[in-house]
C-alpha cells in the first residue's frame, strides 16, 4: 500500500459514488510533511526527462506543484485562471469549461514563463473529467512548450480522464488510483508492485 | 540586505507609486528555493510562540504558507474564499470587503480545522491595506482559536495595513519593507541591523 493510500483510507471520506473529500490533508487542511513526500515521489518518477517548469492551475494543485517543483529543483508557474483585463501580447489564453461544475473561466499565463525551451510537468491534486487538465496542455501547447507529462495525487479512474490525456500522448502518473467510491466505500485500483 | 529585498531589487518591477510587480518569483512563476527559504525565515522568527497551525488566505499565500508550515512542523489550513452552498454549523464564516478592488466576498474556515486549542500565525504575500489580513483575524477568532501573529513577504509601509493589525494587538512580521515606489525604483525601509 503506497502513502498517500493509506492516508486517504485513515482520513478520507467517501460521500457518493463520485465524492471523494481529502479536506484534512490535501484541499482545505494540508499535511505539508506528507505534501513534501508527495512531491518528492512524482519528482522520482519524472527525474531524468528534462523537465524545465512545473505548471498547476490556480488553487487546489498549488501545494503538490510546488513541493514537486522543489524537489525537481525548477520553477512552477501557475496557470491563473483571471481573465487579462488588457489584451496583450505577453499572455496566452485559453478558455476552459467545466461541464461538471457549469462554469467556464480563462486560463493565462504569460510568455514570459512557458515558451519553446520549456518541458513542462503539470501537477494537480485530482484527475476526473480531465477538463482543467486539457485547458493546461492546450495552453501550454499555445505558448511552443512541450508537455512532460501529467501527475496528479488522486486519480478517479472511473471517469475519463486518463483517457482523454493518453490519447494525446500525454503520460499520466497518478500516486492514488481510485477504482470505486460508495458511501463509506474507497476502492483503489490493485496493481501487481514487484519489489525487492 | 535581505534575501528577499535583494530579489526584489534583482527582479522586481516598480510600476506606479502602489504596485510591485514580483510575478516572476511570488506570484505568477514561483522560485521554490528561495520559498523553502522564506519560510524558514519566517518559521525562525514565530519558533518557540506554541503555533499550533498555519493559515494563509487562498491562493497567492499559499506557497510562503506551505513552507513556513513545513518549517514549524504545523498543518496548513486555507481559508477559503467560496461561500458555502449549504448552511453549516461546522462552517465559520466571514464577508471581506475589499475596498481596493471593489469586491466583497466570503472567508471561510471549517471548525475541523480550527478551534479554541489553537494558536494561528497568519502567512500572505503582501501587507498592504490590510483588509484581507483584518477579515482571516475576525475569522480564525470566530474559531476561538488565538493569534500567534502576521507574517507576509513584502510589506507595503506607505499603506495602513501593519498599523489596522497592531492596533489590534497583532505582532506583525515582515520580510521585504517597501518605504516608497515609483515606476522604475524601489526604496526599502532602512533598519539598523546588528549582526556579529
Amino acid at each position: 500500500m503506497k502513502l498517500l493510500e493509506e492516508k486517504i483510507l485513515a482520513e478520507g471520506i467517501a460521500e457518493s459514488d463520485s465524492i471523494l473529500k481529502v479536506d484534512s490533508f490535501i484541499n482545505h487542511q494540508i499535511d505539508p510533511a506528507l505534501m513534501k513526500q508527495l512531491g518528492e515521489e512524482i519528482a522520482a518518477h519524472f527525474t531524468g526527462k528534462g523537465i524545465t517548469r512545473v505548471a498547476t492551475i490556480e488553487s487546489s494543485g498549488i501545494a503538490p506543484a510546488l513541493m514537486t517543483a522543489a524537489a525537481l529543483g525548477v520553477p512552477l508557474v501557475i496557470l491563473k485562471k483571471q481573465p487579462s483585463k488588457i489584451l496583450n501580447q505577453d499572455l496566452y489564453q485559453t478558455v476552459v469549461t467545466s461541464y461538471t461544475k457549469g462554469v467556464s473561466y480563462e486560463l493565462t499565463v504569460s510568455s514570459h514563463f512557458m515558451n519553446e525551451n520549456d518541458h513542462v510537468l503539470i501537477v494537480d491534486d485530482f484527475l476526473a473529467n480531465g477538463e482543467a487538465a486539457t485547458g493546461a496542455i492546450r495552453l501550454i501547447r499555445k505558448s511552443h512548450a512541450t508537455i512532460a507529462g501529467m501527475a496528479v495525487l488522486i486519480e478517479k479512474t472511473f471517469q475519463p480522464g486518463r483517457e482523454k490525456l493518453t490519447e494525446q500522448g500525454i503520460d499520466v502518473f497518478a500516486l492514488a488510483r481510485i477504482a470505486k467510491l460508495e458511501p463509506g466505500m474507497i476502492q483503489f485500483v490493485e496493481e501487481n508492485i514487484c519489489q525487492n
